[in-house]
């Protein structure tokens, strides 16, 4: 089980707030966004007398609900072709076990989220990866890269869009070359969305289960912790129409009895948010990006790939090894006191060597601290040697 | 991934229920008992305006208070060998990665709490039963029995204390033969003690974490579901003085980012329980347990362990197979309209052809129910032919 990324530097960054320093925590996607009312209002006024077991599968009432959120957007499926999970994580765990037998095969365009890693470790399947580079701005890596890698173990691709940790958004195009290839090949193609609203600049998200024919192969990992600024429900889902895979799925949700009942009251509430929560996120999200994007232009030698979703950047820094480098800002370095905490890229990458001297940036922070903390990275890099 | 043999009838009481019938559920440990109102309380009023992750291993004040219970329960530990998981059910999948590999093998008294081997698929790993018997009240194999099973593959050696399905309760000199064979071996000693508090006539519980010497090799796994009908929550743990597990197991929470945030909140809360809520509680599942044995022992040809701990029991019927029979009596059965639904103990079991005859009955009704569900077992019993 391999440690994750973005904590293995926390003794460091505890060593230096308990020395006084402010440390600026780019380096996690936990929002400062508040909690939806309309959420946190119904688990106060949740009349729960005994706290019993859900469905296995999920409540019944928030399933039917977000059925019709997905229908919204322009996504059609049943409440039975939804298991609610504990967070996307479970979503991820529960679809390896099933999809894949020891050994199996996945191919995942890196960077990829670190913890996909962990759960294909804990399913003992592999994770096999697929660059993508920094100067396409991490658009989809040629079909023809992808066909190199298939094998008889390969079951499925795996993509994350809008994605974590390089803010790529793949376009209608860009996922229809890649159903294409999974129907050619007979794979799934599973597709995490949980940043489906954290798009920008125009950009529609175009979700998997929007495809045609492709019913038996996709399936589509969604979780309401970034949506709702809501990470500690840990409630998540896997929707697909493909009926044997939920079937399997289903025998692991049993095996946990169910996802936890106060996160479901409060997910169930938070669809009813009002459109204009999620505008002003989305402004505020552009904001932080354009302020951040700026910033780190302004520092020599420092290559960024425009996000245009969810809430990362992948920055490469004028340095050889951003591990070090992360490490060396919590231990050693401070403007006035503050330093900044990143996600060095590597842990994102599994070919080896790759993305050394790149970090993950959250722009979770508002603008005032951004800016800061960009100051921070820039007066670092004049100073830091290798 | 084995169907879980307590839902596999669930299609057939949804079918029976639709045609008007009413069922007493006897299949499933979902108590009616209500949340102590400390827990539930504090949950009305948390305060929450960011529904945040919490540490991987859970809430740092939560595993203070919880690490105070056990010093209560003359169980020494601090708060750092606690680590928090969602539900009991995740503590096991984490103890199974981290410290076996694929093909590995645990040790487990069968009948056992299905799930296990749940558990033991998803992570590759092989569950070795060794039979306890109904005419020996399920209590320890004899030692020479484990010996014969240990080879090169075994990990550990895992027990459920007090018992799930068979209300057992091990006494203080079983658990020390157990842990000198753990010791001579170099296995690990896993204990569920989720029903810590359900022990009856004057026996003690004694937990794997009260034996000295044995701080490697003990590794416990407890829940709040059970003990403050909080079963929704999902909130268990996993302790153990072995530090270089620990380590293991907080990356597969790390991969998994938190337990459930509000859960966490009932049940730092539920703490404050006072011992007057367990009293009447207990008072009560001792009354339910002697009225179900006693109107079990009027009917012809059952044989019954007599509980000791936990709200279970299992029943050996004069009938084939108890599979057909729990779901004739869904199908085909009625007193009045009325019938029950029982757990056949065959997926208790993971030897072919053992168990065949015998249910579980979960004592989580209130007496006149288990009453009446006696009765509609004996007057099925009349007429049932297998």
């Amino acid at each position: 089980m391999p440690e994750s990324p973005i904590r293995k530097l926390v003794p460091y960054a505890e060593e230096a707030m308990k020395s006084g320093k402010h440390i600026y925590h780019l380096n996690i996607g936990q929002p400062d966004i508040k909690t939806p009312e309309v959420a946190l209002k119904a688990v106060k006024e949740n009349d729960v007398e005994v706290l019993s077991y859900s469905r296995s599968e999920g409540s019944e009432t928030y399933r039917k609900k977000l059925a019709a959120y997905y229908d919204y957007h322009n996504i059609s499926v049943s409440h039975k072709d939804i298991v609610v999970t504990t967070g996307a994580s479970e979503a991820i765990a529960f679809i390896f076990g099933s999809i894949m037998d020891v050994n199996d095969e996945v191919i995942i365009c890196e960077p990829f989220y670190a913890n996909y890693i962990a759960f294909a470790t804990a399913a003992s399947v592999k994770v096999v990866p697929i660059v993508s580079k920094i100067d396409d701005n991490f658009s989809l890596p040629p079909i023809k890269e992808f066909e190199k890698l298939i094998t008889p173990k390969t079951k499925a691709i795996m993509i994350c869009n809008p994605g974590n940790p390089t803010g790529c958004l793949y376009s209608e195009n860009e996922i229809k070359q890649l159903a294409d290839i999974a129907k050619r090949h007979d794979l799934f193609l599973i597709s995490d969305e949980v940043y489906r609203e954290f798009t920008y600049d125009g950009n529609l998200h175009y979700s998997i289960l929007e495809l045609e024919g492709l019913d038996e192969h996709t399936i589509m990992i969604d979780s309401v912790s970034k949506r709702y600024s809501m990470c500690g429900a840990r409630v998540g889902c896997l929707v697909t129409r493909n009926e044997t895979v939920r079937h399997t799925v289903l025998k692991f949700a049993q095996a946990r009895l169910s996802p936890p009942t106060y996160a479901q009251i409060a997910s169930e509430a938070a669809l009813e948010t009002p459109q204009s929560y999620f505008d002003e996120v989305k402004e505020m999200y552009i904001n932080r990006r354009d302020i951040l994007i700026a910033e780190l232009n302004k520092i020599d030698g420092v290559k960024i790939a425009t996000p245009k979703g969810a809430f990362y950047c992948i920055a490469e820094l004028p340095i050889k090894n951003a591990d070090r480098f992360a490490q060396w800002l919590l231990e050693s370095f401070d403007v006035d006191n503050e330093t900044v905490m990143v996600a060095p890229a590597s842990g994102f990458y599994s070919t080896e060597g790759i993305g050394a001297n790149q970090i993950r940036i959250a722009y979770v922070l508002n603008k005032e601290s951004l800016v800061k903390a960009a100051n921070i990275l820039k007066e670092a890099l004049k100073v830091y040697k290798d």
